[in-house]
């Protein structure tokens, strides 16, 4: 089969690799039907993930159909219509117990395309199978799930509920891509008041309105000064960063309000200056957090209910075989706009 | 009466001031029993708190008698003897409505010793005095109570419920000061397995095993081997950091476990690193804050009920006129081993 | 002044009565500009609420101009808009303190036109006023916050806050009256997948159904048949009692899933049967409560961003002095279609 | 093998039956080491347990060697010593993912001597193998460890859990027999004030107080007046019921105070009256269930650290081979003083 296969910092290609096979009772093969590709692939291309070592096939987002189930699967079926999901949990885990499938101990958590192989490729191995795929419900398309193999789950556990917004508030979203925008239409389920957006591109601040945000603010623009001006000085109610650099992070410390949350989501390369000796006094709640996928159930249920439209986050779609396409035009989402790329079996 | 008063950076004096008397409908005016010195005073000496202005008379600690009560004043009556809170809520801000008395916005929280006239003196004016004075239950000491002014609900919420310590958990506690060890004190209520306590001084130590700790950890003696090795390799369930400098934060980031608790109780000067490019996918709770005094109430009832044995927190005593002597025995505690000090109207 | 005065069971008149002063500092004078009626009141005048006294003024909803402040009150002035809560906390005692307004232990809690005069009059003295009144945000108009004076805040706090409706969840709501129907609209700041409303009254149910009800059931249609169904027979995830009879909690007790919450908001009587025997295996919370308005200022401000809409409850208007012809019409609801209706002064 | 089997109600006997072997991948056998007898197994040798049906073997504790394991089985090998919790959990349905493994859906949760053949025999079939054993630390005991599989766990979570026991909080415990007994050990973990408990045998009231009561007080002597008095007329904050009678929970009820817990932990079989005319404006909040056993690793790790002792809860012990002797000393505990009987492997 064809998949995307890493070889080394900045070496990638699309090529022949054998079809997965079952390895455990508990696995599952699943024929990828769309893949979808991340910003953590980004980096991945780069070398920037130590722990993802050459002639790995990337990916960790996709819908597909199952074609093999091990000995040890009890829930999920041949034939079954999935969702794949980037966190692949063992369940019995002293973290998994606490529904914290993301820090898995076992051998779980994040190993698709990080420390298996992935799902840009025609076919998967999925580890932990009836914990790892979820299937899908009657009337959701393939594309609108797509979207919640991750970045749906990400932005509303480590960024909505993390950051406890709640009805009335006032958020501050950092970070207008795809992450970001996945954070303004999963906080809305909680009725603030107002999400301001800040992001350094007009373009995407025009996609964050679109989706539901009250203010948006150009990063140039000072938003410290206008979040103080619709606060009336004090602060909002829940930060949260969806970029991964120091300059945001240390922005949402500023935006917070004495008593508010800052919800980091951004996947940080350095570390950033936590200002001490203005937030020691300041009563605020910082959090930080890998998904654990523990809402994908709901979020499918309310996807299933309308309740969520993923629609608009898919900006490009492909045929599988034009993988590095797909990657150029994703990687260069300043110039062509793309959020979210979808790729399709042909 | 005699006051200690600040006169600015490096100088302040034992001296006469004026008696002080009602401003406000609710204020109340307590004669002086008992009064202690904070860490946080020996800051406001060396100019470090800029909002306090020369000619302020400090402290924010005491145990007193009511002498005088304001027309609004309805809870408390001449006679009684009371805990002076380091906290005057006004009760009907935004914050005080939701028990976040530190933060009022109404011109209270923090303010004796601080804003307003405070407590080391023969009379103080407590300002909001239903909400800032508490009546000592029979069979408390005053000298008892004393701690229940600012160190140990200030360890309690600030470092133990903002951890949220649970049954079971293993504990961290870097600095084994007076905060340090009322930390310990009142971590132990939740019956964690184990308390690591970390310091540079054995002396601190000695007194931490005393209180409970379970294991010590001089700090020159490579703390996070320790705790890597008591934890197989985890981490803590809540790390708390009860000193106010860049190295022990960052110590307790390193410290605790993924998806646990960073409590910072220390009073910062500077910035600390946050290590967002390990700690981003590490699912960890970071909290700052200044004490609420919710706790007091119960912390009294605890006290009265014998489940709380503050004694041991004192090392030194004194006359209250000897306050300049006071000063310098707790200024120098590495030299005089002093924890709190105790000073007695005479 | 004119005022409506309960004379005992069964006897009431709107009469002249002495226009009421300032008694403590922290009184207010608020001159009524409109004042509603509360299905209490109907309790009240049957002589079902053995609190209250002949010569009671009734009333505990209302929005008012303020006349007159007491010298301790520090928050309010004269000529402020403002809404007349039905809770008046002293904000001091042990139950204020956290935020438990409705059960102070201090001469507050619900006290208007229960233990003290209350709004159905030209005048009504409100006592604790700080904490008692809110000043209206501009754009508020006096109809939309006269329904947060009770019933908004109930609905919320008693059904939806107690009962922890979260996004996608199913919710059921017994009762389409007044409080069912502002339960509706509350809980739909949670974004559960679906609401279903139970009523006996087909009126009721079109009313829920243009409020956001997703399916409704009328009580003789066999609801628990209707809700097994729709739920797979687990049950739903919330359920909500918003009549007050034996009978609707017991269905409520019926329709909650294993896990779930049942949240009681009715005024009951009468004592209903808990069915232990099938109910102490579901891991089940039930939840009762007399409103603590603490959301109050939240839900103003959600009513002047636009995000609640009262404006659907109010069926009929009056002038003031018409207040015992609109009683009757609030009385004979099921005749007149009567939900809220709103006084106002000539 | 040997075996406790069940022959509808008011026969059982101690015979000969099939040894049990692997049915699912995820099973185990295990050699029973030692095992007790639950108070739930006197309800079904009555009758009162409709699920049970004839030729059942009960007992659903124990303590065991395993034997042998299924393939699908990871965690668990042979030769471990184990803890054969009372709950056997999926780990993968709606309910287990929230740890909620009582309300397991995919036929596990309670179903050891209740849907499939228990403990109560010389060898043991444990399905879920990975999710239902928990290997035992060294320097635990079979017999402390015993204690483990339902009683400890059930009184931690349904009770103490639950009622959100609190430092500082006054405590009422209704019924003192192995359950009650065991909700003191564990409230004592959260450091409540006043620990007040209520039976109707004064043996009982001894082991109570030897087990950490501050106040015990008989049934027949009036409860609500005492804890009236000891609480200044306002209540316990939390009232568990341990006893499984409409009378207890009714007392429970009377005993809360305003915005206080009740949690039931008896099993019932018939209704209780719940006096909503009294406590709908009282802001209580009542909770059941049956055990989870989340906690159970939690409260390993404290048996094995020292924290909890429980070893005064076993009165009785006999071989395996008396388990019909066993049986009379627990059904007649008034007469015999048995709290909980345990039977070792001979």
């Amino acid at each position: 089969m064809k998949a995307l296969v890493y070889h080394g910092p900045g070496r990638h290609s699309w090529e022949d690799v054998d079809k997965p096979g079952l390895r455990m009772p508990d696995d599952a093969i699943v024929r990828i039907d769309t893949v979808t590709i991340c910003g953590t692939d980004l980096h991945i291309l780069k070398g920037d993930v130590a722990d993802v070592t050459p002639e790995r096939v990337l990916g960790h987002e996709a819908v597909g159909t199952v074609e093999q189930v091990g000995s040890g699967v009890r829930d999920i079926a041949v034939g079954d219509r999935v969702l794949v999901s980037c966190i692949s949990p063992c369940g019995r885990c002293r973290y998994c117990r606490a529904a914290s499938y993301g820090q898995c101990r076992n051998g779980g958590g994040w190993i698709l395309g990080h420390l298996v192989d992935g799902t840009q490729a025609e076919y998967v191995r999925a580890p932990f199978a009836d914990n790892s795929l979820h299937v899908l419900p009657d009337g959701v398309t393939d594309e609108a799930a797509l979207l919640l193999a991750d970045i749906l789950p990400t932005a509303y556990e480590v960024g909505v509920l993390n950051g406890r917004v709640l009805p009335g508030d006032t958020v501050a979203i950092v970070g207008a891509g795809p992450i970001g925008l996945a954070t303004i239409m999963t906080a809305r389920l909680f009725s603030p008041s107002r999400i301001i957006v800040v992001d350094a591109a007009q373009q995407r601040l025009d996609a964050a309105k679109q989706l539901g945000a009250d203010v948006t603010v150009l990063a140039a623009d000072d938003p410290r000064s206008v979040v103080a001006e619709l606060t009336g000085g004090l602060g909002v109610d829940v930060a949260i960063e969806a970029v991964g650099i120091a300059e945001t992070f240390e922005l949402c410390a500023d935006l917070v309000r004495p008593g508010g949350h800052l919800a980091n989501i951004g996947v940080h390369g350095k570390p950033a200056t936590l200002h001490l000796e203005t937030l020691w006094i300041k009563n605020i709640t910082i959090t930080t957090g890998l998904v654990d996928a523990h809402s994908t159930p709901t979020l499918l249920k309310m996807l299933a209910s309308g309740q969520l439209d993923t629609s608009r986050l898919v900006t490009h779609r492909f045929g599988i075989g034009e993988m590095l396409e797909a990657y150029d035009v994703f990687a260069q989402a300043s110039d062509t706009g793309a959020l979210k790329v979808a790729l399709f079996r042909t």
